[in-house]
């Protein structure tokens, strides 16, 4: 492989065979997981390579839409037995999701390990998977200029010394509202902010789903609206394909500072919005640039004061 | 009076005496209601006169309190009884409240009579009361250059057809997102927004309380963040004062297209952050210009994208 064709942006976190059952519709076995997610939304921006693992059972067709959507999988490890798989249910105002299954199967003993051609990413995304294996992600990067963490409640419930640790490294940490109050035990998020930053990250972000997102930083803070949705199908995976929107729109842009990280947030929601208006990838797989340019635009006029 | 005395901007609503409980406080028989809280916000950007009425019970100190801040108060009835008298709690996350009593007293037969100064006003807000004496005010008003109305889901329910018509000759209709859906019968803000409009405003402006608020009109659509609060002591009266402290920018701007009206909501939002910082017109009473200034400008400045 030549040096620049290497992935500008790593992205590592969990791929799943997703059964998900909205008020309106059930989808059976239909693609899913944070990287899967993650990277599709990169991808629109640039080279992304996807560190992850799927089972022996895992079917030709996923691997073959990420690769027509032009995603590096020289990091996808394939092991022998089945793929993770998770089950969920969302309640009639799609707020509230139960989880009926989660059965980890290769997943249970996944061991990453980055191609060399990875080891010099400048952005790396841990998205979210155990604490433990985040960490051994980015050390086998060797001088990455950004990297962004996701976590969930899980970890810090179960691993929470691991993951002050690997939290302590990165230049940005994603988390949800009541996970940012989980992690901190201050329900404001003005104070649980200031909590997290304490742990090392320059930035920390706050996903608010409907009601937007927050970015902390020591002096500054950017307020983002939610992108407004005439209707959406399923909202599985809509922080990933934020969170990856994000990151591929920062490492096309170059840049790590605010002002560089405000407009791949706008970017983020786009390719959100957009994720959730169909299952699965569905509707990410039919996007082309022009249409996330467009709703870029219009998006930063709806927030634009004069 | 001269001329050029008159207020640039009426606000009629009601005023009550409330007994406001929280998880940490109670007070009891404070100033409130919606025309209270608007004209307070209002009373920093222009010359406000305020439409109300009160009983003979009602506090010599309140009505030198508005005095102080400068609010017109030559069209305030003074009726033979009690005030209206209101009384709440707000539950532990501070999301839901609960009214334990409402007392109409002197507001059950109030018909409001504008001063003569009052019937040139360019700039009318009719806030939360019935359709019906909304109706009477704006009648008397001779040519409103704009009219916001605000509502609640009482007069949506038991006034729906008044409500309807005095809704079609205003300008701009504010709501919170329930009462959007209530009035509508549509769940989505989109679609609702629609109805609203067809309805006869140029403008909808749905307010999402923490979630910011966005105003819709047929061509364009902006989104605001709620402003972020490190802490609040009471909720009570943030829409009346968000929307007082809209009408007042705005008549201040002497604007009326939507780029004067999404200033005039940061404005808003401003006014009504600060509000909420104590109970009653605690904190805005204590407030000057420069200090809402400020605020301005950081809260701009946090939703800027470059």
């Amino acid at each position: 492989m030549k040096k620049n064709s290497a992935p500008k942006l790593v992205i590592v976190g969990s791929i799943g065979i997703d059964t998900i059952e909205t008020p309106r519709e059930k989808h059976v076995e239909i693609l899913g997981g944070s990287v899967s997610y993650a990277c599709a939304a990169a991808s629109f921006f640039v080279k992304t390579g996807m560190v992850g693992v799927v089972g022996t059972d895992f079917p030709p067709e996923h691997r073959a839409l990420w690769e027509k959507m032009g995603i590096d999988l020289s990091g996808l490890q394939t092991e022998k037995g089945k793929t993770f798989r998770w089950s969920g249910v969302y309640e009639e105002n799609m707020d509230n999701r139960r989880t009926l299954l989660t059965e980890l199967n290769v997943f249970e003993s996944f061991s990453p390990k980055l191609p060399e051609a990875y080891c010099d990413a400048p952005y790396l995304f841990l998205g979210n998977i155990a604490p433990e294996l985040q960490l051994r992600v980015l050390e086998q990067v060797r001088a990455p200029e950004f990297v962004l963490i996701d976590t969930m409640d899980l970890w810090i419930n179960i691993a929470h010394k691991k993951l002050v640790e690997v939290v302590s490294k990165c230049d940005m940490l994603t988390l949800n509202e009541s996970e940012a109050r989980l992690f901190t035990g201050q329900h404001s998020l003005m104070d649980a902010s200031k909590a997290l930053l304490a742990m090392g990250p320059q930035f920390v972000l706050i996903k608010k789903g409907q009601s937007g997102s927050m970015l902390f930083s020591k002096n500054g803070l950017f307020l983002l609206h939610a992108f407004p949705l005439a209707d959406f199908k399923d909202p599985t995976g809509a922080g990933d394909t934020f969170a990856g929107g994000l990151m591929g729109a920062l490492a096309e842009s170059g840049g790590t500072d605010e002002k560089a990280i405000r407009r791949a947030m706008v970017y983020g929601s786009v390719a959100a919005a957009f994720g959730v208006e169909e299952f699965s990838l569905e509707r990410l797989a039919a996007l082309d640039r022009k249409q996330i340019d467009a709703r870029y635009d219009m998006f930063k006029s709806m927030c634009r004061i004069d």
